[in-house]
């Protein structure tokens, strides 16, 4: 079985934790790396066309998602929110792909920072795990 | 008439709870446990696409969903509940097919245990009651 | 003219009293009551779904909804409200069918009381009205 | 080219002034009366539906929409803008056709007074205008 | 490859700010102004249909979007919001297009100056920045 990841580019420091929370769960589950495709976009914002990309090839098990999404003084974050997760779930309805959640909505860059830490509290590596989980259950369905 | 449950694994001491009440209404209204199909997912999130894939077999008078979203120090509960609940609907109204609520969303781990207990007021009951009233509500209609 | 009443069952000393009211705002138009189709589900979340099931009848010339969402000590309320509204404009969208709102959403009970008793205030008798309204307007365009 | 306007009854003698101010903008742009619907609806809840009848007539080069939410004590307008702002942007997506916003929503009487004065601030009246510039763009398109 | 830029007028102080960033970007990357269509609508609620518009005709590689939603004294400016941000994700997933973000939502007049001045910090450069990234993604995949 083939994986997907979408990763957002911005607040890098943080996406690159998650990805490779999201990399250490495919490790442990001896995917081999390569039967894992990276897809990079600049913003949360763009994450879920990506997602749709990669849905409609019928080629991955699972999209996992990551992204950091950290409030700021504007309501900027808070609107993106409000687009980008139903607009996941309409991805995994419509393609009948799980779309797992590696999308971290923090308060503040100490949230975002303990969240992709290199340990199993990392989202990267729940929404891998979570990814895995559910092709595991779409296999015997 | 067959159900299923759709149980999100993730706050497991809570959504138990929750799926042995919803499993007591069952039960009580002496649907026999073979006919009940138990889905886990990893966590509320995954609900929906769960759900999908049972409703689209055709084969369920209705789907019962158990999960519990606690609210934690980031916005992570909400941005998942305002995705999720739509979503639910949406698989309802695609498939004609009831899909009650045995997902809780609280604010506090003390009021997810009370909702969960073994009484009338567990929302997993709740939810299985809803289920069974609606497949009832379908068949004649 | 057939129309139908989507009553919730929760909170049902209020949900009587505003489908009273509905039915006083048809008797006063002269509808007679076995024009009146009634069907009751378990809660609020599943009004949509009844709502659907009457529309693609296309027996009815407009849908009611009655019923009673209070604030309660988690967001359970909120987060039925917001899928639930714009279910109910999916559902007038695609079988281009009224969809009156006899639903109220209340912050304490009293609220909930004072728009359900014996008057021109009640909920469930302007939501009665409005569908008497737009069937009239549906007929005329 | 045709124009229509959606009104709703709801909080009249803010609705009349708005619909005074839309109509206004069309007689600036010498739109003579004879081109314009006017439809009345019950309330803001209703407007959607009112739309997607008339987008679907094909007849009109833009709509607007008229219609006055004033917070009250419960959430019931909240709600009522939740649904009918995403269903508007719906008709115009679905019929390719500007569905223009001369709907207020207001914390206060007062605010409500203020947008629907006999002035260039007249919210009906830039939803006219909006209109207006809309159908232009369309044409040239 | 063509870009199109969809510029809300309203506010109009701070969208040329940020339509003079998207250019910038574009020219940085050597899009000449040829392959540039830029699409002018009253304000940000007509943003969503005009992109729309746009992506039908399957021509741009990517669409921009320029607007300025401000707070105001009532809740005009989030329920626009509530809606546009939602539709424009619709637009990129029917289309397959990438519509990326130069909308700003702010509290103050002062935080859409600080966002629309001629920096690197301005959200239509921004914007136009990620148009051109997604539009290669596309090319590549």
């Amino acid at each position: 079985m083939h994986y997907a990841i979408v990763v957002a580019n911005f607040n890098q420091e943080i996406t690159e934790g998650l990805l490779h929370g999201a990399l250490k769960a495919f490790k442990e589950a001896r995917v081999p790396a390569s039967r894992i495709k990276i897809v990079r976009v600049p913003g949360a914002w763009e994450i879920p066309l990506a997602a749709h990309l990669l849905a409609r090839t019928k080629k991955y098990a699972a999209i996992v998602t990551v992204g950091a999404v950290v409030k700021g003084a504007t309501t900027h974050d808070y609107w993106i929110n409000h687009a980008i997760f139903p607009a996941l779930q309409e991805v995994a309805e419509e393609y009948m792909i799980p779309v797992t959640l590696g999308i971290i909505t923090c308060n503040t860059w100490k949230q975002a920072e303990a969240r992709s830490r290199n340990n199993h509290d990392n989202r990267g590596y729940c929404a891998a795990k979570a990814a895995l989980n559910m092709a595991e259950l779409f296999e015997k369905t």
